[in-house]
């Protein structure tokens, strides 16, 4: 029985993986139905405040006495049938929430669906004080900062109002709107440690699995595996801050357009857990760099990344020269042109979904 | 074709609904596996705010010339196979968010998966301003208010730190613990409007849809029905406010513990729509009623419900006197005793959402 379960499933899953461009169905223009084995909500982690006094019950809302549950992270999870052994655990990055990996801007399934699909069981994760994880027991003011420009520039969609040649966004101004409206604003002050404290939570619910991060999710991400023994691999999009190195190697900062870019130390010890699992790191285009002759370093928002590549490199460097297994893959190395910030749900995600699923393949995660 | 799906589906909607508290399936102990043809997120309606000046890309981060896309709704659907013609879709109360209507406080499966699998498509909505639909274009401050005791007294579960006895919520402190961090705060001004013409839009992408509100998405779920015609029917659990009235048959103000209930005055045209649509409401248990001695009334948690109860009923005549079709069911006069604030998430949900499947099909909304 386990074997006809067995050859069913790896069957099944070579027709998926050969027609991953259409969502692994028959019929190119519908595809095939998703089996769910199981799906829910949790709460994972956290922390509870107290105030001083008593609870008067005919003043409910004073706080005296009262508690207040808060920094967790909320986790939407689904589980196919005939499930993969390791989930992926999704950690969105700065602004963003759980929904950056569900449908993409112009309305093609995510990765949370593209990966189902694949049989892997997934987990998109708010982090604490974002999103449905709103509740800090820190307080927080929440401007109505006008700021889509911004990220526009740094999110490398163009230079603001214009798209770069080539860029694997779609041009339909209603893929712009729904991207801008992803953004979800911090309820409580960033804090990594708060975050990867909450990820170990959502490790022991979800069991090993493999962590994919994005942007300021890469930070937080290193600290869970640091702090977790159940994360079996790294998957980071473009981590744009937290880079961990041993307290006695840091590299130089490095300055930029949008300010400088520091290490973290951190002891060598918690170093050396970092070269224990397979790690990937991968950048999109439009980044200036040496071999493009710095193209685009006079647009802070393009700027901003040079670095960050940059340092990623050495930080995939020190951890190989460490013993570990880091890869660095910049996209335009390998051909493929045209990626934003957010490769995963770029215009060509599904050439980015079958770069992951080879990785996870070689890697024996899948 | 069509006549042999028909009747597939048929069966195996006589085998789900006889078979709602085992999920549908043919072990007890193991759920059916789920079916969905389709899944996605997407931000609907909203507005753009625009700060005067000229963007600078040196300056990424100065608002001039910038603009906020803000004041959606984002919406997480599920269409399931051979789905019914109607979508179910949920907003959720005061300091909640779509995940309100996922998993149980005490691990069971919630609506979302107890009517996909009885076969209806859901759109579960985050409402402008809270969760993963937080930009706002307004500032907000959110500060870290002790208050979890003050909601367990609101959300009825007993007067803390007593449970009410036979109260239909799990005793495990578990429960209480994901209950409380199901709680996301407002990152921007509550405002029915904002996110009653949200919902239109959710609404245009859903189709016409019924509409399943608590506590106080019942005020901008009547304004979504007034601005909409796609709404063909509303089921509300214990609406807490908004009640709208004819401008010139106003209730009398009720005075409560918890501060004064006043009704919403509204053009008598605007009225009259919820007269051409099926309403049910639906409320706990311990409520103080002249029926029960008004027990409970000394403890403000319950008095605040005192006053919606009795609201919701001259709300529910008054529609009825104008020709409608509205109905309240206070659950313990059908003999269903114990439920909290949130019947639909409480120990006998099970049991809450047959009574709402019956009413879908008596009204021929399934």
């Amino acid at each position: 029985m386990i074997n006809t379960t067995f050859i069913f499933r790896t069957t099944l899953m070579s027709i998926c993986l050969a027609g991953i461009m259409s969502g692994c169905s028959m019929n190119p223009n519908k595809p095939a139905a998703l089996t769910i084995a199981q799906q829910g909500n949790f709460a994972a982690g956290g922390k509870i405040i107290t105030s001083e006094g008593n609870f008067d019950d005919k003043q409910l809302f004073k706080p005296a006495g009262q508690t207040l549950h808060g920094d967790h992270a909320s986790v939407f999870y689904q589980i196919p049938e005939n499930p993969h052994p390791y989930p992926l655990v999704f950690l969105h990055g700065a602004g963003q929430s759980a929904k950056t990996w569900g449908t993409t801007p112009d309305g093609r399934e995510g990765f949370q669906t593209i990966f189902l699909r694949q049989h892997f069981p997934v987990y998109l994760v708010d982090q604490p004080r974002r999103g449905q994880a709103g509740q800090s027991t820190v307080g927080a003011e929440v401007p109505a900062t006008t700021n889509d420009q911004a990220w526009f520039n740094m999110f490398r969609l163009g230079r603001y109002p214009n798209f770069f040649k080539g860029v694997q966004f779609s041009q339909d101004p209603q893929a712009l709107n729904q991207y801008f409206r992803q953004m979800t604003p911090n309820t409580g002050a960033y804090d990594e440690q708060v975050i990867s404290d909450a990820m170990v939570e959502v490790l022991k619910r979800s069991g090993d699995a493999v962590l994919i991060t994005h942007s300021q999710g890469g930070g937080p991400g290193w600290w869970t595996a640091i702090k977790s023994n159940q994360v079996k691999g790294i998957v980071a999009y473009e981590p744009g801050s937290g880079f961990v190195f041993p307290e006695h190697e840091l590299p130089d900062p490095m300055p930029s357009a949008t300010g400088t870019l520091a290490a973290t130390p951190i002891k060598m010890a918690d170093f050396q857990k970092l070269t224990k699992i397979p790690i990937i790191v991968y950048y999109g285009d439009n980044i200036p760099t040496e071999k493009n002759g710095y193209a685009g370093q006079e647009n802070a928002g393009q700027d901003n990344w040079r670095v960050r590549l940059k340092m990623a490199q050495l930080w995939v460097d020190k951890i190989n020269q460490h013993g570990g297994h880091a890869q660095l893959v910049h996209l335009p190395d390998i051909g493929i042109y045209g990626n934003t910030h957010f490769a995963f749900s770029d215009s060509n995600s599904d050439q980015i979904a079958q770069l992951l699923v080879d990785w996870l393949q070689k890697n024996k995660l899948d």
